[in-house]
């Protein structure tokens, strides 16, 4: 009979509204799995090198129910890059504590990590397992149908375009900028399609990253939408570039990392172009990180499914696999159903996936029926409101 | 027996997530009374003038709560500014249309707007009666206790305050500015202390325009947390103003109205200058006016309240009141209750009613208790999060 595990989780990058759940799923499974001992690192990789752990069978059901339903990172997280020297020390550092499975959730670069140190751990003859549960509000992880965070930031921000609208068309004002989170993939941005109903609701114009966007295509138009309408409201990513592939001149905090624009002003500086250019008034709105963390926006399905990952981690450990990431297949649309499959952390730290250029409507201002197809099983249906006349 | 009233209702100035339900409460409460007609002016007083009004009376009881329920002008608002030859106009349109009540929802200068057309009206021997509705997310008119349109607002940036505050935590980022909506008063920003249940939460500093703030100040209070915790969120009006009345370099748009500030990016200028004068990262979110359209975030005490309101114009104006706004008294605490009562219109449309001095911590950065005595039985109760160490 083998060894009982003991085994180690830790969240890399930004929190979603959806992480929690993963985790709760986790420790549930590993509990009923029989795994010697499951610690958290606070805050990341940082916590794991401190050695800065809890022991999470240490919390009791309710608790952790309790903690699926709340957003952000209960471990905490960071950004931190490892050096050559860091993957030597995780590797000693799980040697000397029997640590013999690693659970790591986050996206695209976090994968890579896990990728990475399961190829050390594997030439330093370490016996590690180590497993990704796949997290992040862009939905650009490869394989997976989609990436547990993201139907949450989704539904937030077409909540948020459907409520901008409305209090746009109610005091129309020539051009409101939605600045929405994404940097390099236009999955949630897409995603403020669902605010419309009407054939003349917001957003009026969807612009997406995967398409480098001249200030005159933007400019002209927005000044289509407003000779017909008179207010324009329009949905740009915060990593939206123009086409020398500079951010219109916007703020971009790439102190640390190029990948991390944590501080973007894209849509203030968009609204102060357009207003320039075309001598109308602009605003801009930017409800950021407030887009992956609020909690009465985290939607039923996102939850679960982010709970399940977290299950499937615990299994796949228990199968002796390694190298692996669980991802999510979509098995029927209607009515929606999805299980969880393995995928080699190799297949999806590679790449980003973007939005499919067909996906995107050919004037590159809105999105094309394939997303649409896509999305709806994943976004609850928007609360609609009603008009005096409709 | 006095003939039946024609009356003509208008919106002035921005929506909020409940001023549909004082519209929906005025046009129950008038049928009721038995009102031969009830107009409604599309897109306040650019639509009256422009005659372009609706029947009120053409919608059914069932289309009129769904309306209620939406946030947003469904009449449609503006910010017109009336000129004497407007006045003029207005009254002899009223006279045209034998319309002898009219009622204005809005704020300061909707209020000062309606408090005009009585005196003139009266000047030019025009029976007309003129009843205000009070409606701002500023909270910011005399007399009454609050008005309709602040508890959600301020509920929508208390979630925001706390949401942010989890993935600060989460993921602590140096500095993190939350732009709150508010030009000249401290009401909304000041509720972002509910965001709080331990110590360290977020907000760790709010700031009022009330008083107007050095960046030095800001720049050594931001560092003392920081060096405590960090991490540091912050938040701080749209309108906050340095000591030597300035937005701090910010891009301020008035191109209208000096009190119509559309497009502020204080809290990314902010953000800036922190982040050069401490060198460290700083971030900025400003959700602007998904936090006065927010439909989710409307609470039902306001809803209720605003309705109410909307009951007592239709009320005042077969009791044959005018120049009046209708207030809100708070009749108690706990359980909270509340009554409306009429206030002349000169009460509420001379002045903006700041938070007064004691309710604002000696420090400046953070509110006062009578501050939080005040807004509880104003504010539901925060949905808290589970942690899993507490």
């Amino acid at each position: 009979m083998p060894r009982p595990l003991k085994a180690l989780i830790a969240h890399g990058g930004g929190p979603t509204a959806v992480i929690n759940a993963s985790l709760a799923g986790l420790i549930g499974e590993s509990r009923r799995r029989g795994f010697a001992a499951l610690h958290g690192a606070r805050f990341g990789v940082q916590g794991l090198l401190d050695e800065n752990w809890i022991d999470l069978f240490a919390f009791n059901s309710a608790r952790l129910a309790a903690v699926a339903d709340a957003p952000g990172s209960a471990l905490g997280s960071s950004r931190r890059a490892l050096t050559d020297d860091d993957y030597d020390r995780i590797i000693a550092i799980f040697r000397r504590h029997d640590i013999r499975c690693f659970f790591y959730t986050g996206g695209n670069g976090s994968m890579s990590t896990a990728a990475e140190l399961a190829r050390r751990a594997r030439a330093a003859r370490c016996h590690l397992q180590v497993i990704g549960i796949p997290k992040t509000i862009d939905n650009d992880l490869c394989v997976t149908d989609h990436t547990p965070g993201y139907p949450s930031t989704a539904h937030f921000f077409a909540c948020a375009a459907r409520d901008v609208g409305e209090d746009n068309r109610s005091l129309p004002s020539p051009i409101c900028v939605l600045e929405v989170l994404g940097r390099n993939a236009g999955w949630v941005v897409a995603a403020t399609s669902f605010a419309r109903r009407h054939p003349d609701d917001a957003p009026h114009l969807i612009y997406f990253p995967e398409r480098r966007l001249s200030l005159d295509r933007i400019a002209a138009d927005t000044e289509r939408i407003y000779r017909r309408l008179g207010r324009v409201v329009i949905a740009v990513c915060e990593g939206q570039l123009d086409e020398t592939g500079s951010p219109f001149g916007a703020d971009v905090d790439r102190a640390d990392n190029a990948l991390h624009r944590l501080s973007s002003n894209l849509g203030h500086t968009l609204a102060r172009l357009l207003s320039q250019k075309l001598g109308i008034r602009a605003r801009a709105e930017k409800p950021g990180l407030f887009g992956r963390s609020c909690g009465e926006f985290a939607t039923p399905l996102d939850r679960r499914e982010a709970m399940e990952c977290g299950k499937a981690a615990a299994s796949a450990a228990v199968e002796g696999h390694s190298g692996s990431m669980v991802a999510i297949r979509r098995d029927s649309d209607r009515p929606y159903r999805s299980s969880t499959f393995l995928t080699p952390l190799d297949t999806v730290s590679r790449a980003e996936r973007l939005l499919p250029p067909d996906w995107i409507a050919p004037a590159g201002n809105d999105v094309a029926e394939d997303f649409t197809r896509y999305a709806t099983p994943l976004l609850p249906r928007l609360k609609r409101y009603a008009r005096l006349e409709e």
